[in-house]
């Protein structure tokens, strides 16, 4: 790979406040987690498509790595330039390019940050259902993981909000996939491809995103449950009797103590062993039959309370710690996050395996996660282990863990990516011949292998 | 491209019912309408994958053409074998192999009929959304054009039922893509590129498909308007408002009059120039909220009256007249259909575009269609041309609709696909750049180009 040339970048970039040569900020060389650092040569801060063709067109001529980032909020090292060249932050295109509420649509540059867009439309009385819980992320970033969040369990996740994207392909092309129709049976669905590719593919630059009406009214309500296993199956039955909730979370008692102890707030009832936490959106009538219809089902199948959370205060205190745990076990020790999937039916039966494999192992593995969709996530908790033993240990471990999940049917990320992080599990977990079908794509969209090197399926 | 070899076929295939070789009747080597034909060595019936791998090995090998069919309803001759070689029917793999309430998935051979699939899941009061007009297609067929159907609009389209599938390369090779799993942001979706494909990558063997509970009450409501122009502004009210309605379709009075005389059935208020038709489905609490909101909406925008169709025979009558136009148009005349979609606030304006091209071309031109997104069916109507001026005739028109469709941001097709009658417009309307990606894809998947040649967006 060859080396940068300041000069022509600060031709296509004239402004030295969006090129970092010198002194380039850890920040831009990791990802959330800080934990794996890589280098770069530059940090180039464009703000518009023509800035991104001309600088990949140089890119791909001289060979140069590139690596794309948004808001650098994921969690499994994607944004680490393993390779120096260029990291190309998309930060500051950042502009909301057209409302269109007769196609229920917006336009966005891919550097809007998520929690602005929300804003945005939820002010002209509209909704963005996809809602990952790192709000600051970058709309680009959002679609590059396709990310999923909460919501999921009713309206879906980031990919079936797209509609169309602007794209910089490697060599500096500029091209659309998508477009603002609703249907759409004309040729390969190059758009669903580039979603999820975590940067490997495309520079996305412009995103036409579906959004819906507002709304009217949200509640949560909160299941109390002796312990894990006696809860999850109850969330099963409240998916097949069609109550619709928009979110299924379940939460385990140590993993609420910690939240507690981070935000110095109290959970309600302090006796149960594991929470199902929901939410409901809608019509007020809807709503109320749906939590009718749950809270009957639920006391049968054995929670031992169904809280409405009707106070504001309680509602912030349930939020507030639900939302806090990843930064609830950093703020303790060093984890690693793991946010892999299983089918629904088989949550149960992970999670006691997990529990078992705990105690059996000595590390402190922080479960909950998306009971509506299997998602689950794992914090795997450092302690005071010494470099090489952390490193060893959660290893081995993972290995383990993943396994299992493998066994069940599931797969390595849920909603994060695969990254660097996740990498050795998910070539693992997939057949060959897909990983070869994967790296044929990559070919196709970027021959001379410049875009984010060595993430996720590739060698 | 080699000559087939029956004897090898044979030994792959044991029982002469499953290889037809002379006197192969037309139906296999053309589309629902019959009006292009090709020719083939054989018409193969596999009934398990490892029939098809072998098949796809041979043909491989000795790189004959093969050409994937379900049960041939297309209207864009994509089961035309255009050069021979095999054709590959899919029909006689039609097992439901697993109902899994736990997921809430199915899981199926690809020659499964619609019909028989959505009458089994609802037996067991379950609810398969896509709901495309001919129900005698295989969910094979229904996923590689993505159909569509008139439950789109609030359902989605087939893409949004597919969770896995096993598929069968060009060189023989078995492989999963997709899971039982709810999410995934693990690697390139190679699922979502084989969704639509057209058999051009890909032979799909078993789906697993995503199901929904049952709803428990339909409903159908019909607004007639005084003309087409008036009635579709009023959709998009109906869609802000967040009434939530299954299906949303657009129809003019001149095309109820084929219908009515087709069916020999009435369809009421017949001094309407244009009527929507629309489906609400869910409990009935919500469905009452709904239509009383479209009720209002409907009558301000211009409604002449609002029609519950709450009686048994003005429901079938009017839905047998909105099911058999395609069949009502095709037994006065030939016809060519086109199944382009506009985002939903051009409609309008290409409507109007149509009906002052109708009069001026002198062609008639059936227009009806979902009106929810913007997917509009015309009939090209024949008439007592003569094969040449309707040849030529028709390819001028196509021409002008097509652009028109374009100049507003249209596409080809919503629903029904590209295969080969559209092609010439699909690749007039896509970029290079795109087409060049896609036969890349291709390229990947089919290196020797024997799948389903020269349809879609390939040369
Ligand atoms: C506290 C916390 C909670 C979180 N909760 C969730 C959650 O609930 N659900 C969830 O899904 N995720 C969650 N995440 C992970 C993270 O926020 C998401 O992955 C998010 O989508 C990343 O967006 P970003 O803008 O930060 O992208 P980055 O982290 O900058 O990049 C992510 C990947 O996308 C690529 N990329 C970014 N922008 C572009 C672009 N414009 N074009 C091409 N490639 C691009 C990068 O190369 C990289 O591979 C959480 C993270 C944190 C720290
Ligand atoms: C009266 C009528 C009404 C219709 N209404 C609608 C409608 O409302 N919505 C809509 O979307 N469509 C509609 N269609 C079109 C048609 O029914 C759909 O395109 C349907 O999905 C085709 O399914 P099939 O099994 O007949 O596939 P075929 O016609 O046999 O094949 C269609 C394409 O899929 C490929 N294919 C089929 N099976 C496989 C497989 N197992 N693996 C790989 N490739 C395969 C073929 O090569 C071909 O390219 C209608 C057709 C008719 C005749």
């Amino acid at each position: 790979m060859a080396e940068v040339n300041v000069k022509i970048l600060n031709s296509i970039i004239n402004d030295g406040d969006r090129i970092l040569i010198d002194k380039i900020d850890d920040s831009y060389l990791s990802d959330a987690l800080g934990r794996i650092k890589g280098h770069a040569d530059v940090v180039l801060f464009p703000v518009n498509v023509d800035e991104v063709s001309k600088i990949m067109r140089y890119a791909w001529e001289n060979q140069i790595p590139v690596t794309p980032r948004g808001a650098g909020t994921n969690l499994v090292g994607s944004t680490v330039p393993v390779e120096g060249g260029i990291v190309l932050d998309l930060t500051r295109m950042n502009q909301i390019i057209e409302f269109d509420e007769e196609t229920m649509t917006a336009t966005v540059e891919a550097g809007v940050v998520l929690a602005d867009f929300q804003e945005y439309v939820e002010a002209k009385g509209c909704f963005y259902p996809p809602d990952p819980g790192e709000k600051t992320a970058t709309i680009g970033g959002n679609i590059s993981t396709n990310a999923g969040g909460m919501r999921a369990v009713k309206y879906g996740v980031t990919r079936d909000y797209v509609r169309g994207l602007e794209v910089v392909l490697a060599n500096g092309e500029i091209l659309w996939v998508g477009s603002k129709n609703v249907k759409d049976a004309s040729g390969l669905s190059l758009k669903n491809l580039i979603v999820g590719s975590e940067g490997t593919l495309a520079i996305i630059t412009k995103c036409i995103l579906k959004i819906i009406p507002k709304p009217e009214v949200t509640l949560s309500v909160l299941l109390p449950y002796r312990d894990v296993k006696t809860a999850i199956p109850g969330v099963l039955t409240i998916i097949k009797e069609n109550a619709n909730p928009t979110a299924i979370e379940f939460i385990e008692r140590d993993v609420i103590k910690l939240g507690e102890d981070y935000t110095g707030l109290s959970f309600p009832y302090p006796k149960a062993g594991a929470y199902i936490l929901m939410t409901f959106d809608g019509r007020s009538l809807e709503l109320e039959g749906n939590v009718e219809r749950v809270k009957k089902s639920a006391i049968k199948q054995g929670a031992l309370d169904v809280l409405i959370l009707d106070s504001e205060e309680l509602l912030m205190n349930v939020w507030k710690i639900r939302g806090c745990f990843v930064k609830a076990v950093e703020a303790v020790s060093e984890q690693e996050p793991v946010d892999l999937v299983v089918p629904v039916n088989k949550i149960v039966e992970f999670i006691s395996y997990v529990s078992e494999y705990e105690k059996k192992s000595g590390m402190r593995m922080i479960r909950f996660g998306h009971a509506g969709d299997g998602n689950i996530h794992l914090c795997m908790v450092r302690g005071n282990r010494s470099d090489d033993k952390w490193e060893k240990e959660l290893q081995e471990h993972l290995n383990a863990i993943y396994q299992k999940a493998f066994l069940l049917g599931g797969l390595t990320s849920g909603e994060h990516g695969i990254g660097l992080s996740k990498r050795i599990f998910y070539l693992k977990e997939t057949a060959p011949q897909n990983l070869e079908l994967m790296r044929q794509m990559k070919r196709a969209f970027d021959e001379r292998e410049i875009l984010n090197r060595h993430k996720t399926y590739l060698a």
